[in-house]
């Protein structure tokens, strides 16, 4: 059996390098080698807050691009030496929740969410990749190593909350939080037609980034709540729709709060801790004010790849600024961990190229 | 400047007949005199419970149907003498919201209820409609009194939780309380294509009826929680919609643990006390599992009137079982009404047919 | 090279028993043998009118159930010797029109029909099933193999069409055509609330079924033109909705001449002659009357076929009307094809139940 | 009775300057004088093709923008002197198809359009509005008198193209026609987030126009067929959408033939002539390959005009390039209206500011 070196999650709230075996290629998977991988908050939840629970030398990471190395028998569409996408969800695509339009939760809810949650991740010489036709890209001519690592869950993801609160032509959209996700959840609503994106958050380098995205008024956690400027700032009326990137069990109180009756609220947060997300009852409608409350993980897969893909390559979506932190070789990937979990000023998102051979 | 009799809330907790100025009939308006009313547990919210606020002489009622007194200038599809339907909401046809898609939302959260809410209800001589064209409707012929007055409030909640949660054929639906909103949205289900209807409720009269409407399954109260029964009846999958017909703000912690991934909470059950409406944050997927959740007062106006009163008069909908209890004359409405506040338990909606004249 | 029996299409007109290698089975694969199957309208046009193209020796039919006998090494949920419902259209579910929502065109417009159109059918010893535990489901107990026949292709066909119409409560919806998957579509028009449905067609066998399925009003293509009379019946406004399910590229003409600005067209005929579909244009608004149109094949695959049988196995739907014609033996095979073309007065589906061996 | 001069069509064929009695204001309803106004090319089609049927000195003109003279009783958010924006559609907010969600078919398909159709125009001193506070918006502080006038029905109707055709993230759109209107939908597949907007068209003022816009791919009529050209471009996949925003019945043809099986075609091009839209057989699907089909008038009122002029106002959407003859001066309007129908090659929309009184 081969073996393979990775860095890996040993246990909660500890990490290191591993050698552990190489992953097998069933008749539809594809092995891979990454190329590059990028960082991602939620790894700092699971390995320092065992967010999904414990774990033992489990290779991280579920952002990245790869080059294929092997395919299995009935993989069509790929070949060893092709450059790919890598979507952080890759869903079982005949199962019965994904035949239900939510592939993402397929055989499980969240159980298309596998890189470094139910199986090795992205970390290491080789990863395993289930279904290849349906859950890889081909990686499109002139794109950067960079750029492909923020397709693999920062923008599905942000746009995804787009999607769940449903922008529409002319509408104020309350985005919450600027983070990587909030940011790309910015220009998602730039791209779906809002007029006015109220953006939560006050870190320079976000602020400047969602300034450039499209947002067009910002709002401070230190200058009150949220519902209370948002209201000031909407003569009352309170926004069409909300996307929530950021926060806790908590913000949903905000949100709803800021939101008009017939109003759509996304979310894409991960909800780490809480027991209950609380929703005022008063400001609901006393459950009856049609103020929509959805919240889901990004749709992974194939299409999903190409099609957000080729607005970065025809020039509407630009991830350079999300990409504040670029290392050059594996050595690099503790480092830039431990810079996501320490969140400098300056930080949006690190990125390792991976242009070396691990040594340890 | 003419007087009516009528039933009013004179204060909260006090209910009696009063004497009033009658309304005025503006241009688009109509003044109506009712010929049968029903009786709503929102009547006992207001009253009793003061759910909307205080009031003060403020004749109550919104479920009835009336004959036209009087019309506006404007008014072009209704006479004096005509026999109409009247909703319990009554939009403003012209606001943003009603253009935005949610007219009972018009000029404000729930503004579209008026009766007996903001303005006097039905329980009187004589009743003031906004926008004669847009809210009334022409009873058709063969519809009883009694049916006449489910269609105003019964039919259109119990439906619109249906359409909140979105059922599709073959779907399992999760039906939370059978008063007579609940047993209308049974009966909603399974005109809705539900293949598997569980109704959480255990009434004898309301099990009776929730059967005759297409409840396949019942759960009780008293056997645990509902998510554990409900789970246990679907091999621990749970259910793909759920709506909401009785209950409290906690009722949507079973509607969430009991719901598959994807699936969506339709609420038409008004809230009428708790702070906040608590959703487990591990069942709803950390945030990310795409159960839908939405609640909604129903729409109200003329054309729904027409539909809903289409699938009466061709059998579709049967809603005798729901009038178990029909009186006639006006001095039976207090009764009436102090039996909504009763709830005995062969209770489902006391009608009054209003055939004489109110003395006192 | 195993060798198998079966009822071919020999080349366009001719039909006959012939023996052919069995199919291999893939490692997503099953290998099934019919129970029972049913002739569909479509054998008689790809025999006889060539509707698919030439074929040479093509084991017909796509309508029936099965025992699996030979599983591949990736099947998780099906073995051999379970009893299964077998959808006509079987796709590939990771393609990129799955994943975008229609795995009927998987790999190509309406590639997602496979059997008796791109490969062998059902009418033969064995048949291959491509992704098994995407496209196969288990029968139900207590459902007959005729029942089991019908959710084939009538049951999803004629409710897509329903889909397609997105009919609504209390909606008035014209269904053209009352052949088997018409009548589906009357049912499937009741099971999604319409208040009354209007059906074009006279054969009794056909019309008695349709007023159990829940048809109100009739019209007959000897009485004028379908417009006409649906104009004559709801005093001059039209339907809300047509489901169009038999006629030919003209019959499109009769649909949006009786449809309401804002209604929608659903078709699920095939149409298999002319060049043009021909709408007419002052009728469809100049261009502007939002009467949307669209036609769609079916969706397979296993949820559809458990969502669907839940629908006979609760009660909600039944098939048993349909299945006028009960054949056993594999012998009758040719006579019920001849009697699907022949068409008799009291033909609505012939089926016949494989309880022998085949013998020639 | 008060008189006023205006524009008018005299009958089919001839236009010119009449004097007739002014508009009553009922109480609803708003009487105003135009500050500006553009010309359509369906002012073209209404007088010299008799496109809506014959009509006598009726004033010509439905996209400007104006100040209130008068408003009725009920008009609660208008007053004399305010200056507003006016739809070139003016629904009746309570009619049955309003309530339906097609507000611009209320009271009869495509009736929401009344100016220079069923009443006159904006081309006079003065005009009348129904519903003015269900139709009319404020003008927003700093925008000019010709974005105003493009916010009549360029926008949207171009964005409502867009809306019909449902594009997508990332979704590759065929826009046909790249007029005034086509220009607008180029905007709006653009912010909507369309990631390859292929443009049919060679006319350059209006190629500059797109490009700018957002179009990425150009399309000649003399190059060969369009569909021919959008496979060749498209690697033979065709498109995921298609709006039609000119051409004629022939077009839908080409459209259908482009576009991938599940995508959509929104068509917003008034159809003036021709019996039959010829929709082909075989690339339809033969009648199931979920191509979509719809047409729609714009919406207008009151929000839909809040709503685009925010986009305006917020600079998403810059209507300056529209407008490339620009008028001051009553007596430029037959100068404005012959300029569209000669159509020279720069031109794209001609605006008459009406700063002056009219003379004759």
């Amino acid at each position: 059996m081969a073996k393979m070196k990775g860095f890996a999650m040993l246990r909660i709230g500890e990490v290191g390098w591993i050698e552990k075996e190489a992953p097998e290629c069933g008749p539809l998977d594809a092995i891979c080698k990454p190329l590059a991988i990028a960082i991602c908050t939620s790894d700092v939840h699971t390995v320092w807050e065992g967010a999904v629970g414990p774990r033992e030398n489990m290779i991280l990471g579920h952002e990245g691009c790869a080059e294929v190395v092997a395919v299995g028998s009935e993989v069509k569409d790929f070949k060893p030496g092709d450059r790919v996408l890598v979507p952080a969800i890759t869903p079982d695509w005949n199962s019965l929740e994904a035949q239900a339009g939510y592939s993402m939760h397929s055989s499980g809810m969240l159980a298309g969410w596998k890189f470094s949650n139910f199986k090795d991740g992205l970390d290491s010489e080789l990863f395993h990749v289930n279904d290849a036709d349906g859950n890889l890209a081909h990686m499109p001519e002139g794109m950067t190593l960079e750029e492909a690592c923020m397709l693999s869950d920062m923008v599905p993801t942000g746009f995804h909350g787009v999607e769940l609160a449903d922008v529409q032509f002319g509408d104020t959209v309350l985005v919450i939080g600027i983070g990587p996700v909030g940011l790309m959840a910015v220009r998602g609503c730039a791209l779906r037609g809002a007029s006015r994106i109220i953006a939560v958050g006050t870190r320079k380098a976000c602020v400047d980034v969602a300034k450039q995205y499209g947002a067009t008024d910002f709002i401070s956690y230190k200058n009150g709540s949220i519902e209370d400027q948002v209201l000031a700032m909407t003569d009352g009326k309170g926004v069409d729709r909300v996307v929530i990137a950021g926060g806790t069990v908590e913000t949903f109180e905000s949100a709803v709060k800021s939101l008009k009756a017939g109003g759509k609220i996304g979310n894409v947060n991960y909800l780490g801790s809480g027991d209950y997300i609380t929703i005022p009852r008063v400001e609901w409608g006393v459950g009856m004010g049609h103020k929509n409350i959805c919240g889901g993980l990004m749709p992974g897969g194939r299409l999903r790849m190409e099609k957000l893909g080729s607005l970065i390559t025809n020039g509407q979506v630009d991830v350079k600024p999300l990409c504040t932190h670029v290392f050059h070789g594996w050595k690099h990937i503790p480092e830039a961990l431990q810079l996501m979990k320490d969140k400098p000023a300056d930080l949006i998102k690190p990125v390792v190229i991976l242009d070396d051979e691990i040594k340890f």
